[in-house]
């Protein structure tokens, strides 16, 4: 189980600032001892269409030099663009469509294997089953045109944001509609905790298709600062045998957060657990 | 003075749930009593690579067909391209550039004359300078090429999201260092609040070049709900004859709001505030 | 549109005391101006096992004696038997039809029109797809096997307590899977603000299959008590001809509630709306 | 001096998700170490009429597989059959008898020795005597009824639910009054701490007529997770020689609880606890 930090609190996505170049996140999160970092696709990180191929390459080039890898990428919604999947705007979903397809290469480039699939929200006047259908034909269509680039899209439920994919049974069910062998599924703990739901329960209902994990405890606030029971969790992230990054989105939905504290506070309390519960179950493994 | 409505409640900009079409929103905002509707270039509403030749026609027949004027547009910062006239960022400044043409063209077409101009903020490593130097020049650039189109850009400080142009003075210094005939200056009562600053002492620095007012209460609340004091705010802006819009914005910033809970209640505060305090000036004026 | 008020504030049902005789109960709830009662089969007022004929035959009575309407009647989930239509287990399954078909039939004893029903919930095991199979199984048999009692079951999506039927378009999807006559719509305010969702939108959604709404602010407090935009519910309600019960299912669900404050606060509030929002609609449409 | 959890937590009641099946709770709660497991007669676990023999035969294998015991059992009161003994609706109090009944041979046959007594709650128009009587009356039937399976009814105060048997003594004078063999007391941490009590009066009170004590901190909250004085309790129970099961009975009132770590943490903070002061005690004890 590797640790990773997503990008949004060093980047303009949703506060506008504080915000740091590419270079300054990770160099900041490398130094931290994070494993991995997520990047998100946004200004002034990694927008595809303001990224030259000098440049790509060169964020490349500082993943090595700094020695952390990148966990995985994820679009940034709403705003302008929106990338809503389910938009009823069809230049929105076409748009949406080529945007996955330019992250999933860019992630490649990159060295990484996943890419979150966000399956949108319905718009007012659209009926949940025509939003559904045209998610599952974005996704699908993704699916088989980056077939070539090694990456996995992981679908995420988010209830605190959305209307369409909210719950582990939504995504588990869009990944059977879509059918490919490179669609599976991610979940955070901050949307399961904000619809009062049990973490663990994610993690068996998923199972052997749970590929990624965004970490966050209850307000986004850093795991271990709130209500969480993350001691269960990793019981059932190793108990299933999961092997994929868990990932810090925390930190980035409001004025007066700093990136750092958040990044720093967030492992000191994820590695040692992590590390306390691996032992622990290598024991009892023993024992048996 | 004249009653307008922001579209971002309505609209995925900034939480993505509820979001309306803009023909459901244009019905919604017209039948409340607006004179204005103020509409962001965010989706599912108005991002201009998104809309047909067609689509933007049939917009501008919606305002008319529901007797509602375009009061204004503006760009949806931050997100994937980010808007950021700041930026360090190349190709996000260019982009930037291109936007706002874009839109200034789409504020032309449906029969508007207002595009707010968001100067930016600083990304860490970026000095102030450096960073005023290209809002600056972006701003010059994008008010050369829609000259033609008769709009005029207002500049608005943002105190709670950036840290460049942030105060009354930051405005007005950036439009006199521009120093051309269409770009003049507005501001929002939300971001003064938030400065813990006077509003109508806005009203008076800005003076004669003040073109456009956003009303919010504090915490981004319906005027008349907070703390803000809007009968000063309505005296000072008759007692330098203003005559453009107030446009709420507000309740677009975190989920639980209803739109038109927020779109009624501030009209049901503001038009009769505004009617009373022209009554109450008009028999001033005769008397003396 | 006629107002209606749930027994269980003066039921055992969540809480267990305080408690009222359905006697006591039919009483005061006539004597403070409702058109209608909501009649829960919770102990000690409806639950059939435990009412002799004479008793069945009384209740009635006691409804017309006081000129009271019953608006409608629902089963009391968990607890004992439970009445899950989803659950695992065949004999709960089984149990939960025959209480439907009883709730029916004591319904149309009554003089009522409308039964509720609960679509369940997941229990950790069963994946969603499977208990919304079971549930529309449940669900399609009890709608036959009433068929002859004239009383129309309206599905509720509760998204507070259940983790399966939780929106307007899960009932919406359920209804139609079913598809039977006399299986249409009901929802619950508290449970759309309790999701941030907005109470109208689920009006517009629901359209002409709507036949019941339940009534209550955040928190189950009393309309107009808390953060509920009613105004525009009512509006909304209007504008789609709905002409079913408003009822109040509100304070119940801790101690230190007073049953008859909670009725009474209710009725003072949601009266005085409803009839001044018509009022304004007849005299719009008079315009026209 | 065991430990138990009650199953309330893992059921649907009183919230009715999350739910696990009876097999899974079994197995998590052997697994973090209980002694013992006190099964609530709520669905989906345990509610007699949806028991067939094969799987009550089951149930009692998970038991011994597992290697836990079950320290007792309890109806879930309220909801619809109500089960309240003092109630004035004489079907709902034949019934309340035959549910206590089975509950006694299920406990039999599962290994148990206790069956939790709830003496019910008054009805508004009946008198405290005439509830009091009802209930006696109960009980004796009960006790009389159920003596050949050689389980001990337990009569629980519970001054947050109830109004008729609130506090140690009212549970001592209806034992009197039934004056069997088969008939003592338990008392709950919650209820006393809910009347501002001391928990240790409750231990002293009740004497060597007290056989169970269900855990739980002020709130419903795991122990040491509140205001209760724990220490004193557990020297209080060594003192007066108390051996039977301390079982939590936590977590299960309200969303947003994890029942595996309201079951982990309960247990961390109990079992050391327990163990240090019987350390404690044997040492004094020695020195005497």
């Amino acid at each position: 189980m590797k640790i990773s930090y997503n990008t949004w609190a060093y980047s303009s996505f949703y506060v506008w600032v504080p915000a740091y170049t590419l270079d300054e996140t990770i160099k900041r999160i490398a130094g931290m001892g994070y494993d991995g970092i997520e990047i998100g696709a946004a200004a002034p990180h990694a927008y595809p269409p303001h990224l030259s191929k000098d440049r790509r390459r060169r964020v490349r080039e500082l993943l090595d030099e700094h020695g952390i890898s990148l966990s995985s990428m994820l679009p940034a919604p709403s705003g302008g663009p929106g990338n809503n999947p389910a938009s009823p705007n069809i230049e929105e979903r076409r748009a949406t469509v080529e945007h996955y397809v330019d992250l999933a290469e860019l992630t490649a480039e990159w060295g990484g294997k996943t890419l979150i699939y966000l399956p949108g929200w319905i718009i007012f006047g659209t009926s949940r089953r025509q939003a559904w259908k045209w998610s599952r034909e974005v996704l699908t269509e993704v699916a088989d045109r980056i077939a070539h680039t090694g990456v996995t899209l992981v679908i995420e439920p988010t209830s605190h944001d959305t209307n369409l994919c909210m719950h582990a049974d939504d995504a588990i069910e869009l990944m059977e509609d879509v059918n490919k062998p490179n669609v599976k599924l991610m979940f955070d703990t901050f949307h399961a905790l904000y619809s009062r739901e049990v973490m663990s329960d994610y993690v068996y209902r998923m199972g052997e298709n749970l590929k990624h994990v965004h970490i966050s405890d209850n307000d986004r606030l850093p795991p271990g600062s709130g209500v969480g029971d993350f001691p269960s969790l990793i019981d059932a992230l190793i108990d299933t045998g999961f092997d994929g990054y868990l990932t810090m989105e925390t930190g980035f939905h409001r004025r007066g957060i700093e990136p750092d504290e958040d990044a720093r506070t967030s492992i000191e309390y994820l590695r040692p657990l992590v590390e306390s519960k691996l032992a622990e179950h290598a024991k009892a493994s023993k024992k048996e």
